[in-house]
């Protein structure tokens, strides 16, 4: 039996969803494996599954390396990951192999946004304190004092008309929250794009005209932390921009500002941010990502921004809104059936360009 | 020596901070009573303090009844509230007396609009269960499948292109709460009117047009509650609003919708919802006021919407953000300091028309 005639098989370690599933299921000459549990897939079902597969759905909790593509053989031709980021997956590998990857890059935009414009608030307003004392019995013996709980305000107003937001990182997503923050009265924009990206001068011409905004500049990273309101942290990961916002970066703050954390754990030094937040060189911070996050043992309940009541901490679910993740599932699918049936992926990683 | 010429008192039941206490202390010739502690004024010292009194600084959490104004006795020329709300004023008992009120409408329109905004996300987002989650150290050990903690996404995306928000009241606040959901994407808005409040055509044409909506309707109360993906309650309280929404109401949304209640607690009947809520006749909710917040014991931990895992219960901090409460208490110090003085009242609550 020639080998386009078999039945390729798909091994997804996780369950996207019926409609996404049924892109695949219903396509009548695959063999669809899937891990239907509702927690991380063992790398023992994994290892058992893929001899022979075809294709590899996965998403960030999947370590794709050399172990992985070896016990598959050589009829894998695509991985498919549902996520913004590859951190998991080994391109020298995978290039390698000239293994096809699938991706979703663009979709979380807007879910990712409102997440951010969610953890300003949350972090500017208090929020995590006071849902915790709520929760703890304390709203009847609030002292309500006019200024109990309160932290520096968002939006502006006639009294205080103006705001500086600044963006570490100044990408689709950041465009997007600018766009809310118009919204809000915010009057100044700063960004200091990321390393490597160019300056976008008339780009900004015309963002500073469709958002009535006073100022729109690319800045050096002190003046970015030293004018920021709120500093919005939308940046990848990666050595670049490891610890950007270290210990320096944050006494150049302003004691009313707040930082948002969206982009990677990483460019962030933890134990920098709880000093910063714990001796009140910040107000306070909301965060999506730590930079711990990956490592043994994670995030835990210990953890100094974790115990800082002005920190909200959030477990990285910056995509995870009902129609992104169904529409990211749906492309997950479409990915690795394209790469099964040789056509082409609908969003496919160069990695040509990183390997 | 004439009552003119002698120091008018000033009791204080509120600290208003450093900017608006110093309008009073340095007028010069006024005696100014100023209870400090960060906890609610005690009746006694207010009873204690208050005889001979020209003008009376309150906030929500002290009752100006009869026994305050009698015992202030015939000096008494102003009430000065550091606030929206006037349910802790006996109005009828003002009235009789001619006692002007002075009290702090509009100022927080804007930092209400952010909470508003910041429920509706914290609601959708799942953010109060993760932020407990994260606290209670499930971190390392979340599922992250594609649905986990997933709930309806606040912004249009291309693969899912219209929400319709609703208002149950659709005065100021909901204006700028409209304003900020616009540049989230929102396509159709719909309202109930408060009672009594007239339908404006040429302002919704308005409102339309500038935000760029598909529909802009004053819909009845079973068509609200139907249509709904995101319902804002923004409506005064008393018995022409008291459970609106009931169950009946409920019953009618959507099970992806959210509610959020920045208005008046007494609008939600408490039990109804918790019932919705544990039922799943709608998604999720957030919450600034819940009705038995005024009631003798408050809200407490055991009360069944701050157990309700899907409902974020916030202390009526609508209004508690910096710029907006040194703005409120600075109009406050002008409101009380004008009517010891004599003169106009910058901001007066107009009681003719309510009592």
């Amino acid at each position: 039996m020639e080998r386009t005639t078999s039945r390729s098989k798909i091994v997804c370690c996780r369950d996207l969803g019926p409609t996404a599933m049924a892109l695949l299921t219903e396509h009548g000459n695959l063999e669809v494996v899937v891990w239907t549990e509702d927690r991380r897939c063992d790398r023992g079902w994994i290892l058992e599954n893929i001899p022979g597969a075809t294709g590899l759905v996965v998403s960030t909790t999947e370590i794709v390396n050399r172990e992985l593509v070896d016990t598959a053989g050589p009829n894998l031709r695509v991985v498919s990951t549902t996520s913004i980021g590859y951190e998991h997956i080994d391109l020298e590998v995978i290039a390698a192999r000239k293994i096809q990857v699938g991706y979703t890059p663009d979709i979380p935009t807007e879910a990712v946004a409102d997440s951010a414009i969610m953890l300003a608030l949350m972090a500017t307003r208090a929020a995590g304190q006071s849902y915790s004392l709520v929760k703890n019995n304390g709203w009847p013996t609030l002292s309500r004092s006019p200024f109990a709980l309160c932290g520096p305000q968002l939006s502006t107003t006639p009294f205080s008309p103006t705001r500086t937001i600044g963006f570490l990182g100044f990408g689709r997503i950041a465009h997007a929250v600018l766009t809310r923050l118009a919204a809000f009265g915010i009057t100044h924009c700063i960004y200091t794009p990321r390393p490597g990206a160019a300056v976008q001068t008339a780009r900004d011409a015309q963002l500073k005209d469709k958002h009535n905004l006073q100022e729109i500049a690319s800045v050096d990273l002190s003046t970015l932390a030293g004018r920021s309101d709120v500093l919005f942290i939308l940046t990848p990961g990666g050595s670049a921009t490891h610890h950007l916002v270290n210990s320096a970066f944050l006494r150049q703050m302003k004691p009313t500002s707040v930082l948002v954390n969206n982009g990677r754990g990483s460019v962030v030094d933890s134990i920098a941010l709880a000093q910063a937040l714990s001796e009140g060189w910040i107000w306070g911070a909301g965060l999506d990502v730590v930079e711990e996050e990956g490592a043994p043992g994670g995030v835990t309940s210990a953890h100094p921004l974790v115990s800082e009541p002005r920190c909200v901490v959030l477990p990285h679910l910056g995509s995870v809104a009902l129609e992104t993740r169904e529409e990211m599932a749906w492309l997950t699918a479409r990915n690795v059936l394209a790469g099964v049936l040789g056509e082409e992926l609908p969003v496919a990683l160069d990695y040509s360009a990183i390997v």
